[in-house]
Formats: C-alpha cells, structure tokens, sequence
C-alpha cells in the first residue's frame, strides 16, 4: 500500500471527490512520491524542484520523450505512443499524486485513473476544459469574463460569414490538438478555409475570431493548492510570434489596476474551475481592455523566469500546490526579469560549440532541455536578471543570439 | 573514445600537465559528461546545475551514501567501501571531467587517475593539500598568509609546551580525518591531551591553536576555471557551533576593505594553488584582523544560499569551471540573505510531519538532503531572502526551527 492509499483511505470511504483529497502531512513517515506524466522540458524542471523540497519524483515518459528521462532516476517508459490505461494505472499505483508535463494526455484516461482511487491534478474536470479550445471558450463565456469576439464555426460558410462580419484576416483555432504555433491559422482568403477544413476535421469544432489589433500580450499564473490556498504571480509581458511564446518581461509594466484586475481574474478562474496546481492565465490585451485569451493547467512558458525571479518558481509551487502543502511567496525578488525562447533554426543545431561565448554574458542563466534539434522547435531558454527589463531583454537576447550561433561577436 | 580522450589528446601528447587540459567546446558535437566522485548533498546540487546547463552527469557513490543516488539517472556504486583505482578508473573514463562531492578521496587515487589521463578537477595536487591540515597550514605559511598562531606537534609535551606559552584552553587539529566538527578538540586540562594523541595517533602529526577570542567568523568563495578566469563571491559571515557551520548570512556586514581583502586573499589563494572550480576560505576576525583559518577545494556549506541569492550559484560555477566555460556573475541579486542548517536532533528525527508548518514561512526556500537522522547530521537547509539580514535570518531560523519539530507555534 503506497503513502497516498494508506492516508487517502479515510477520504475515499467517505466518498468525497478527487479534489479534496489531499496529503496528510502530519502522518508521513517518508518523503511522498509525486508521478509526471510527460518527460519535456516542464517535468525537467519540475524535477529540480522535487529535489529540493526532498520529494520523490517518478516519471512516465513516452517512447520519444527526450528531455526529462536524460535526468529522472525513477522512469517508467510507455511501451508504445498509444498510452493504454492498465500502464498508467500500474504507474500512477507507485505514487502518492500525479501531475502532468503536458495536456496531450486523453482526459478520459485521467477520469478512469481518478475512478479507480489515483489522486491525479490536475483532475479530469480541468485537463477536459484545457484539452478542447472550443468547450475552454464557452466555459469562460457563461462565467462571463471578457473574451475576443469569437464565434464556434462547424462549416466553411460559418466561417466565411464571420470573415464578412468582422473583416480579413481571421484566426482559426482547431479545438483540439494545437501546442506551441501548431494549432492557430491567420487565414485571409476564403479559398484557404475549405483546405483547412478537410486537413483537420478530426479537431473540429473551429474557434474563429478576427484578427485583433493588440496593445500587447501578457500572462497570470495563478496557484492552488489541494487545501484551497490560491495566489497570483505578478503580471508578465510577452511576445508572441507566430503563435509560439518567444520573450517573457517582468514586471510586465502594464498599469497597476489593469495587473491588480488580470491577478484577481486568475485567482478567480482558478477557484471557479477548481484547478490545483498552475494555471496559466493568457491575456489579450486591445483597446486598453483585458481579455481573456486562453488558459494552460500546468507550468507554463510565461513562468519560466519565476525560476530566478521569484522567491518561489513556478515549479516548486505546482509540486506544493499539488502534495497539499502552503504555497511560498509569489514575488519578485529581482527588480527585473526577461526569458528569451531559444527555439531551434534547423534541424541539426548544435548548441555546445557556442556556449563559451553565450555564457560570456554574464548576468545570464541558461536552461537547455536537451531536446534533439528540429526547425521552430524549443530547445532550451534564457533567463538574465538586472535592474531594469530592457537591460536584462537586452542580456537574454544576446545569449541566445550567440548560443543560435547567428551572430558572432568577440567577447 | 570519449569526448574528453578525443580532444584531449594534443594536449596530452605534448605534454602539459594536468591543469592544462580543457574541453574543446568549438568541437564538441554533444553534451559533455561530468563525473562526480561521492553522492551527498553536493553532488546533489551539483546536478540540479547540471540539469540546466544541459550537462550530462554521472554519479560514482559510495555503498552507502544516501543523497544524491536518490535522483542520479547514471551512477556507478562502489562494490565496497574500500574504492579501488580499477573501480574509479572505470567510472572516470566514461566521463569529460571528474569533480568532487567531499574531499576524502584519497589523493593518490586521484594522482593515478590523473597519469593514466582522466581530467580530473581539482586536481590530486589541490586535494593532498585539502586532505591535510598539517600541510594545508605549512604551505599557507610558506605563502605568507596571516594565519592563526599555530604549531605542528608530534607528541604530547609539545602539545603541553605550547598549552603552557598561550594558554588553556587549547584547539587540537588532527592533520587528517575531520569533517563537519569532527576533528577539532578543545581540550582544557593536560590530562585529556594524552587520550587524544593514543585515539588518534592515526592522524598525526596535530595542528595546534590557541583558542582565540574572535570578532567573527567569515568566509569568500573563489571559483577558478581551467581557463585561468577566477572570481570571487562576496564575503558572507558565519557562524560556527562545535566546529560545525550552523548559520551564514549575506552581505557579511564588514568594514568594506576587510571585505575587499578578504576577496583579494582569496583569489591570490585559487590562482597560487592552481586551484580548479570552487575554493572556499575560510577566515577568523581577531583583533580586527583578517586570518586564514582553512581550506575546501568544492562547493561549500558557507556558499549554500548563493543558489537563491547570487546571480550564479556556487554549483553551477564549479561545473563551468571544471567543464572550462566562463564564469557566471557572483554578485548578489537580493537585498540579503540568510542560510541556516538543519541538523537532525535524534537518529530517528522524521521532517516530514513539519513541512506544512516550516513551509507556512512564505519566504524561505528549503533544500532537503533525503538523508536517513543521525544526531548532529546535517540533513538539509534552509535558505531566506528579504531586504535586510536580520530579518533573512529571522525567517530562516523560524523555519529550521518548525521543520526540526521543536517549536509548535500556530501558523
């Protein structure tokens, strides 16, 4: 009987759901087992954590997973890319709670695992709502925050009919199976609409919107834990290209009513949506108005400064929101920040001979994930610390600049 | 053919000594392997560096070392205590560069090593020096260094002799086997000074001390590259109890050229000892006066809360020191810090009961070391950041205090 079946015992009997069970700290004898589902560069870092708050970690990695099983001690390997329930059954068996590197995992499977005793978080409940852009988007309509115009379209002469109302270009948005760029289409002539339909029908119903004019981008991470303690970070700035995140700021500088309103939406939709752990909050920001753009249950890009810029990083707070235990502070504790993407330029990119010269700059820290290289993929990112967000912009642009091995500068 | 063996190999044919050698990173087509001999906390933090430099690490653990085998993806056991040369050679040739967990690897192991072509950092040459206390002060005298008044004895008059022209009590170093408290005697009475030298005629010849009445304690990281690039951290103060670092805060909060010195004495230290990766020195304020009192060629105790403090730790310095690339920044990003020890007070002290009441204190960062209690093992630390030291210090200790159990006080 593992730690979680031991202490769960008493709350399963009593038959309340998978989300007020939770660790009972007080009858631990031994560091509790927290199982990742997904072995990227999230579960990587995840790692980091585990290891100082003394946990243990055991992951379940997909036969391809790169990053993360270079590093884990405790790896179970899917036999094949289709996860079948009894493997991850038999995995999430070894451990006290599991959490995810990624939201590519079938929600239904979470749901059978929660069935059958497995203390999985985020739940089922919240993985269905991040896994279907299209039911994330009416979920956040009836709960009546402020979104983009959108409309879900099943038809080519739906989507057209938009276009005509709002104007060329529009954006679609598959429902599902979207991830880093994958997943959003600019689209500016009608004739493009029929070809996207008949490639991706599997991931219908489409979320179409026009084409905004942002002032900017920004991002809220908001925690909670098991116990339903719930905290904002500060608001962050990012620059999106191509759909994908490339550079994160913080403090975001955004005024600080708009910040103060952004973190009690996150909180907010946090508690609504019953999340436990991360949940990223994306907003659009147009016309001087907040919107909300997406959400991501689960470490996020928009965090990975957290890890040198405030007091507790993301990580650490996704573990001890997930194991039940009080969440640390939130702040900054540098006065700036920025994150700069290092996203591979081929398909055979090799970082290491450049290395001596990025890590010249030396106000930087550098993350890679040891991911074999292939064109637009992420491989790694760069965070650099200073007083002020164009100086350490500034810092992490240039490292990554000589670790692309596009721009040579003496030292 | 590793890596190492490969781009080795000029340097070796033309016959420059071992501190010479280095990674050709502008022919490396992949990750580097670091070695690390011994597998307690250190190694333990060295690999979470590791893990965000994209470095490759390899573990070679003692049979009963507990920490840092808990997380290692690679890691050879000793098949017994008694580690022999065929064993380590083996583990060192699958590696780029071997460091060091602790110091108690016997250098002519290491020495070996070294002639048959492993990198090893620091060097055998760095380590006898470490490895004995006798020696490490006769060649710090030799140097020049101001150091405590001290004397080398081989035999209990000796011992009486220099009691009676300083004065009781007196300070009792054997020159080999201490650690961690173990190896430092105040002896007050002649009598006792007898039994010392018939337990522990095994590590003479003994450094004697007067104990000195101290203005405080203090210490300043070096960090070397195999480049010859070395920086120093700034001075942070410490405080000893029964020879054992119990707290460290930073800044140190000393006269600004005490601090400059202190750093200049240190640097002067890793480039005259040909030191590679961390030194750590360790000084004694008496009088007002800045005195050498010892030596650790490795990441150390004192330089713990550079994780959370400085803009790069002490263990991701040591591995670009030892893998050859630049240093990163040693300033500090926080207005101030403070690091204190957890030491288990029992040999069956469980923390795990505690975490939701240590973890309540919303600043401070824990680092568990996943070690089985022993009384007065160092089994983690606690590290805080506020904007001033004494209130770093404040939540820290609070927090040691919760995690050992000690103090119920309601969050």
């Amino acid at each position: 009987m593992s730690i979680r079946q031991e202490r769960l015992t008493r709350e399963t009997e009593s038959g309340s759901g998978p989300l007020h069970k939770a660790l009972e700290w007080n009858k631990l004898t031994k560091a509790p087992t927290v199982g990742i589902i997904g072995g990227g560069q999230l579960a990587q870092m995840l790692y980091q954590s585990a290891i100082s708050l003394g946990i243990e970690a055991h992951l379940f990695a997909s036969v391809t997973d790169e990053a993360a099983p270079k590093y884990f001690h405790d790896i179970t390997r899917a036999s094949s890319e289709a996860w079948t329930p009894p493997e991850i059954y038999h995995f999430a068996q070894k451990c006290d709670v599991v959490t995810f590197d990624h939201e590519l995992v079938s929600p239904s499977i979470v749901r059978e695992l929660e069935k059958r005793g497995c203390l999985m978080l985020p739940s089922s409940s919240t993985l269905e709502l991040s896994a279907n852009k299209a039911n994330q988007r009416q979920r956040l309509n009836q709960l009546g925050y402020n979104l983009p115009p959108y409309q879900i379209c099943n038809t080519v002469s739906e989507v057209v009919s938009f276009a005509e109302r709002y104007g060329w270009p529009i954006v679609i948005k598959p429902s599902t199976g979207g991830y880093d760029g994958r997943g959003v289409y600019i689209v500016d002539k009608e004739e493009e609409i029929a070809s996207l339909f008949s490639n991706l029908n599997a991931h219908l119903p489409f979320v179409v919107e026009p084409h905004l004019d942002l002032d900017a981008e920004g991002s809220v991470l908001a925690v909670r834990s098991t116990t339903g303690e719930c905290v904002t970070y500060p608001m962050v700035r990012t620059l999106q290209v191509d759909g994908m995140c490339r550079e994160v700021t913080s403090p975001g500088d955004f005024p600080q009513e708009m910040v103060a309103e952004a973190r009690q939406i996150a909180e907010k939709l946090a508690n609504e949506l019953e999340v436990v752990g991360i949940l990223a909050v994306e907003f659009f920001i147009s016309a001087g108005k907040l919107l909300v753009n997406e959400l991501a249950p689960r470490p996020h890009n928009t965090g990975h400064l957290t890890i040198e810029a405030n007091t507790t990083s993301q990580f650490e707070n996704h573990l001890r929101a997930v194991l039940g235990l009080p969440l640390g502070s939130t702040e900054l504790r540098v006065p700036a920040a920025a994150m700069v993407n290092l996203i591979s330029n081929s398909n055979s990119q090799n970082v290491m001979p450049h290395l001596p010269l990025a890590l010249s700059i030396k106000e930087a820290s550098l993350h890679l994930y040891s991911k074999s290289p292939r064109k637009n993929r992420k491989i790694g990112h760069v965070t650099a610390t200073a007083e002020s967000v164009d100086e350490a912009l500034e810092l992490a642009r240039q490292t990554v600049h000589h670790l692309s091995g596009l721009e040579i500068v003496e030292p």
